[in-house]
């Protein structure tokens, strides 16, 4: 029996799902201050703000880190659109509902992503994958359960002979928290692009701008954000 | 609290991962015959044998069921080459060795199709992903062993409120079986494509000829392809 635990070398580096958004921005931060190598990984899956892609290319560039964009398009119109994707569909407006959630979700993208960061962790000998799971994460979301994310670790962690270990550091953390840490590193939150609408500011109205307010407000902290 | 059981109606429809080889195409037969609506995903991931996607077509088309391809080469090209999709990495022929079926692996295939295939299934409305895992599957892939694709199964039906799960009707079975089952079936076997290489014919030699050749052979019947 070959002892297949000697067959690879794995490094501390980590793959980071990267949008280029206030949490994944604090958490590339975050990991580097722990010492690690991160490989940050963007996803392209059609997003009508297509910004996000951009911004996500200069932070990485800023904080000096390697920076790859992940082409999913062609699943995501496999799949079906949804709001994110379709212009077609409108947005929601507001605090999020049930309702307008759910018109967000491409269906099961937290996986698809997932799976193709553990493939660049392991074609790339690093040993971990990192996202920024908070507390804030909705429970319309079904892929953003513990119980998904536990069973995602433990399949990430069998798809290799070394073991990739998915970490998600801010599990338990509320945005607020985040932004602290985030203004705590120094990290470039004025570049940061959480606003699903493609327009060149923050349109302040859909969900994730509504809510990205909110986390400074609740830190005391002033958006640096147009 | 929603109860998030009763939000989504699922049917009986099963997302198959379908090459157009010799086992998914036998699972096609087997799955049809038990009365379940097929919906067959083939995976277009750079492989230098592009026959086995017309193939698949093909035998879909004969079958009479929806048949879609989901394009993975930019995941392909991200996470590096291997054999089966580079031309300039040698394929390794006759039988099976450790190293030449390392080279033949693209870092987390499996995980990639069945969250794509999930991702479908979730989108249709279908209850089952399946695919042909047997026990001719080798220990060298670890995305091939047990606990992996019990983990899998687990987080595939925590992706979506309404629970999709895994099958693998054929674990356990040998290749040989496989066979029979197929021509039971009469599911079209002439047409079935195994070969690694991009010829016009099997090329005999590579690793996955080697094999078909010798589930005929062991099932006691003529391999009725070229």
């Amino acid at each position: 029996m070959i002892d297949f635990s000697r067959v690879s070398d794995p490094t501390a580096g980590v793959v980071l799902c990267f949008s280029g958004g206030l949490d994944s921005t604090t958490l590339l931060y975050h990991l580097r201050e722990q010492g690690r190598e991160v490989l940050a990984l963007s996803f392209d899956y059609g997003q009508r703000h297509r910004r996000e892609l951009a911004v996500a290319a200069r932070i990485a560039s800023l904080a000096g880190v390697e920076h790859r964009v992940a082409d999913l398009r062609s699943i995501t119109s496999l799949l079906g659109g949804s709001s994110l994707t379709d212009p077609t569909v409108p947005l929601p407006h507001g605090h999020y509902t049930h309702e307008s959630m759910k018109a967000t979700v491409v269906p099961n993208r937290n996986m698809i992503m997932l799976a193709v960061a553990a493939g660049w962790a392991i074609a790339r000998r690093a040993g971990f994958v990192a996202y920024a799971a908070h507390s804030g994460d909705h429970a319309i979301y079904p892929d953003c359960r513990e119980e998904f994310a536990r069973a995602m670790g433990e399949a990430i962690s069998l798809a290799d002979w070394h073991c990739v270990k998915l970490l998600r550091p801010f599990v338990g953390w509320d945005k607020a928290r985040i932004v602290r840490r985030g203004m705590a590193l120094a990290a470039p939150l004025h570049l940061t692009w959480s606003c699903y609408e493609g327009g060149e500011v923050h349109c302040g109205r859909c969900g994730t701008c509504v809510e990205r307010r909110e986390a400074f407000r609740l830190a005391g902290l002033p958006d640096p954000s147009e």
